[in-house]
């Protein structure tokens, strides 16, 4: 199916499978976490790498000096070309990428790197040198061993601050990204959460400031941190992307409410195993990703909501083909499966939306009643 | 990165991630399977779905009358466009989607679909009389309770061909997928799933012809049944599809070997985290997919090779996130992590590569020594 911009389709009309996106409930769940942000009186930087659309992120971003963080340079240059002109690129930098980088500044946009290592920052102080320009530079810190960054009071920060600046890069700050909070299942361990990334990241940035390096910005976030902190001192700026859309996995976490997800995939029922208690859809993992969402979740590989989005009670996604997905009955449920005909459609909730979108070209934005497609929002693809 | 069709580019300039395809593996793949279906004297109808690319399809489909089969009606669409006439949408129909199959036979494509119920046979049924076209119909047979399908034996199926014979639809065969031969993991179980889907198919035909309707295609196919079944009496022809790619999960089972898979994801290096020994690369589950491989696989999200194709021993793909993968030993590996600067290029080899590709908006062809790309071919997205 092509996007067409600026007609109005009836959601019967379209074929199935395909991504719908509830606009009431998108900008409910960017109102929320904004005004935490301005309640707290910190800068929201959007990740784009959820919604991955010009149109999408006009919501997030009200005006085009606003931060965003983006995890590809393919993103980097669509937002950049649609006039967003503050921009970090959130996966550590390879000296592969530097020209990309380099040939966006040039432009006049404030793109800036994020790295954790003396290698990297050589690469960066390089490239400075060679095209006369001043990157900045986030160092990425590791505040809970998800994934990368250096210690918060690790020598090489400073080592990598010295490294930056002596060639004229810009040292914009520490930055880090609380990825167990994903692991969390109350509320006490979330605040915990919160608070241990934001301690990580101030104790960072002390770390260079005791060296006589700058440190202007001190940037924290993920979606479920972002939702439950209450101390945000020393703290410049929070980044959460998937909080736009919320899918199971944050409903898992207690973050939203099942009702509170955004987007769905619509599918329609296209046979049924009455031995073994399956019916068939067909949204597989072409249209739903395989993403197993979290490690306590029961909605195999998601959840299945009737086209008025009321959660069809005891279903769920038991598993995936290409472009089969087999519902059954949850382990325990008392229910019957339901009565579903050849051609009924069925609206999946996904376990992780950034994962299932990617799975999709464009948006099909519904409207309040969910029977028409007011827009469709063209997703950014490929690196 | 925007495809260039005819331009010979440096592999070593293209950005990473992106998905390489070895030429001549891929050749050899289909060359492998078609002389052994040749050998058998049976028909080998290609699944699309893992090519799902015009260019890529001509190397399976000498002749454009040749069958095919296709998992989206815009593969279908896509593929008759091109010239393909011989299609078979090998996913369960819905009421929905037959103004679609319609439309590409009121074009002289010859599109049959797949049903399992009198259900979707009276659907079917309706939609010939209406627009008074003969649609093929194929029955799904159940050979193995992989997922949906009738028993060969169920009388249900005499029905469907009676609702479907009566209404001037085209009762074309009867189809069945030993889809739980991925679960096979020595010779024996996988010939004995083969002579399975082989007998369960040729019973189905017989129930409908002892009812004296027509079976003129009897159709059986899975790429692990396919390269190790030894009797084809009474069938007509086979279906298979990542036997031209090739992937972790097929290496796995056994039908080939870790250095015939064509297909694989180069990335770069971003970092490290010594405490843990991991290694950070720029493909993540977007570039990979989450596809979680089989069972018994000891692959994580995929294997890693240098540049030159050679896997690298004990390292494997632990985790995924958006746009990292994780690097690690396998666990009990002997070796020490590998001294991988930032910046070091990979090729990852994929768990399953109909999942990887679909990642992908086009194949980069490389050339024998793996250092130019001789062709891009675009991917058919959507459905």
């Amino acid at each position: 199916m092509e996007p067409k911009a600026s007609t109005s389709l009836i959601v019967d009309e379209l074929d199935t499978p395909f991504l719908a996106l509830d606009k009431e409930k998108f900008i409910a769940n960017i109102d929320r976490l904004q005004k935490r942000m301005d309640a707290h009186h910190v800068q929201l930087r959007p990740h784009l790498k959820t919604v991955k659309s010009v149109e999408a992120a006009r919501y997030l971003i009200k005006n085009q000096h606003l931060p965003a963080a983006v995890s590809t340079l393919k993103e980097a240059e669509s937002f950049a070309h649609a006039g967003f002109m503050n921009l970090l690129y959130a996966v550590g930098i390879s000296p592969g990428k530097l020209d990309r980088i380099i040939a966006l500044r040039k432009q006049g946009v404030d793109v800036a790197v994020l790295l954790d290592s003396k290698e990297q920052a050589e690469h960066v102080a390089r490239a400075c040198i060679s095209f006369n320009e001043q990157i900045p530079a986030y160092i990425e810190i590791d505040c809970d061993g998800h994934r990368g960054g250096l210690k918060p009071d690790d020598p090489n920060i400073v080592v990598i601050g010295e490294v930056l600046s002596s060639a004229g890069a810009e040292l914009r700050g520490v930055l880090t990204h609380a990825g167990e909070s994903y692991n969390c299942f109350n509320q006490q361990d979330l605040i915990a959460a919160a608070e241990n990334e934001r301690r990580s990241a101030v104790k960072a940035a002390e770390t260079l400031k005791s060296a006589g390096l700058p440190c202007p910005t001190v940037s924290i976030g993920s979606t479920p941190t972002a939702h439950f902190g209450v101390n945000y001192e020393g703290i410049t700026e929070v980044r959460a992307g998937v909080y736009a859309f919320f899918d199971l996995v944050m409903a898992g976490i207690g973050v939203c409410r099942i009702d509170e997800i955004a987007l769905s995939v619509v599918s329609t029922v296209i046979g049924r195993n009455k031995e073994r208690g399956w019916l068939f859809i067909d949204a597989g993992w072409m249209a739903l990703s395989s993403d197993p969402g979290s490690s306590i979740s029961t909605s195999g590989y998601g959840l299945v909501c009737d086209m008025g989005g009321s959660v069809i009670d005891g279903l769920f996604v038991k598993a995936l083909n290409q472009e089969h997905g087999i519902l059954a009955l949850k382990p325990g449920s008392m229910n019957d499966l339901p009565e579903l005909p050849v051609g009924t459609r069925l609206r999946v909730l996904p376990n992780h939306a950034c994962a299932t979108a990617s799975q999709h070209t464009c948006f099909n934005v519904l409207s309040a009643s969910g029977a028409e497609v007011v827009d469709q929002w063209q997703r950014i693809q490929g690196w």
